[in-house]
């Protein structure tokens, strides 16, 4: 099965408590599609300026990933310029540089049209569904969105709900599009909006899954070292999609594990700034990882009705 | 074994999103012996007011706790006023009256001075020297404090961190504590100044317990209807010190599922107000709910290395 990806490509400026970068590489389509790549073709999707350097396509093209849909355009690249506190769970946007971004309109290549999942990274609803009107027959989509669209996009955005499987939010963006203050409530509610698959990222704390009948929940992996928070939660939708595409099933099961490879690749990614810590990980690395989080939890059986209390 | 709790019983007034309640039981050794009482003896050791209600008594005096070391003088009990928004993982103080609690020093009866477990609840930590040195010869001490006493008996607190095995106290107090943001790196210095084992409460997110080797994490269970977050850090802590008491080992294996018998029993508190919903549990149905803890993070083993990508 292949992967589509559509979303940003950036430029991002990052201060966290620990160093400062400027113009690194990032953007959500960029963090999936290095993650992605991991476990699957993935098909790339997205706009970038004159400005935009070789070496990070040349990383992609090494990893797989197919740039027939990036499109390289006049203008400057989108950049964001943000910073994290010591909370590195929230970042705090300083400034948004539209520029190529402003005019994007995905346009799928005729080799893409046929790909069986997809995901809808984080850009203005309209244009998920102009993707969507453009993919033939999806086995599966996901999306993600942010709290400007749930509060200035709602009905373009209850569209797109309607049409995909999977969403994939943080916990704020959850409980704001459900106007719920208890995520399970919102994510039920969620459900009701069109998606049977609910997964709410929180942080530095792990992915709650919820599906028709059950939920799952995968732990963050405590790490010693976080360096920078962006691009976390693409990463973990680029391991997750990746693998599910890998698997080419989507049931319940398989979903869960997909949770785990999708928190294992964020905590790669938070380790380093931009990308740095994807690009040359074995899938040897990446399962031993994924044994220390199941190792996380994993317990003797709960022992209360023997004994002489 | 014997289990042994030095801490408050207190009159609570609370608000919550969902209602309110004027003077409540409540108070850290009521909730952690309530909760502990499931799973083995408990002898209670604190001080109320002339007007402490009869019934809470007789609720604890039928669960097997021993009240020899409850002592009850002139004055008013100790009272806590708080709030909580749609945050419930953080309390808003709006009043302490210490009343009775603030001439406390306890005494510890003759028979409760071989207790072989002790928890020494959230009081000033020289308090908590007091009672270890009426305590015989007790095998696992374990201890809870709070950013108060971090920050202003930082000398009495080193002292007793010295003398316990483990420290349970939640995210912010042990960043305060080790003025270390990263958690895992705070949860190492705190091991440092003495206990071996460190708890680390991240309310509805669970809880990481961290050896002298290992880390294992117990996430919350995602409740439908959380109702009074009150009592729900010293529910968990009765709850494993419980589990432990009862087993009578401190192992690291015995030590990951106390920490699931903690979160387990602080989810049933978090359901309703004061200790309410502890008051007639029975061990299937902790056990039960311990369960569907445990089947929250089971998943089958990841398939990387296989398949066609």
């Amino acid at each position: 099965m292949s992967l589509l990806v559509v979303g940003s490509v950036a430029l991002d400026t990052i201060e966290t408590p620990f160093g400062k970068v400027e113009d690194a590489v990032g953007g959500s389509a960029m963090y999936f599609s290095a993650s992605a790549s991991y476990f699957t073709d993935v098909r790339l999707v997205a706009v970038i300026g004159e400005d935009f350097p070789g070496e990070p396509l040349e990383f992609l093209g090494r990893r797989g990933v197919d740039l027939e849909g990036l499109h390289r355009t006049e203008g400057k690249t989108f950049r964001w310029i943000g910073k994290y506190t010591h909370d590195l769970n929230e970042a705090i946007t300083i400034d948004t540089q539209l520029n190529v971004f402003g005019d994007f309109h995905p346009v799928l290549p005729e080799s893409y049209r046929d790909s069986e999942v997809v995901f809808l990274a984080n850009i203005h609803p309209a244009l998920q569904l102009e993707v969507l009107e453009q993919v033939r027959e999806p086995k599966f989509v996901a999306m993600d969105t942010m709290n400007f669209w749930i509060e200035g996009e709602r009905e373009a955005l209850g569209k797109v709900l309607e049409r995909v499987d999977m969403v994939v939010i943080n916990d704020g963006e959850a409980r704001m599009l459900a106007d719920e203050a208890n995520v399970v409530q919102a994510a039920k509610k969620i459900q009701e909006m069109g998606p049977d698959y609910v997964v709410i990222k929180r942080g530095e704390y792990g992915a709650l899954l919820f599906t028709p009948g059950d939920i799952f929940f995968a732990p963050a992996y405590p790490l010693e070292a976080v360096f920078d928070p962006t691009g976390a939660g693409d990463t973990f939708a680029g391991g997750m999609l990746g693998y599910l595409t890998k698997h080419g099933t989507f049931d319940t099961s398989c979903m869960k594990s997909a949770t785990v490879v999708g928190c294992t690749m964020a905590s790669f990614d938070v380790e380093k700034f931009s990308y740095e810590n994807l690009e040359d990980l074995s899938l040897a690395q990446i399962e031993a990882r994924g044994e220390r989080f199941q190792a996380l939890t994993n317990h003797e059986p709960l022992a209360l009705l023997d004994g002489d209390a």
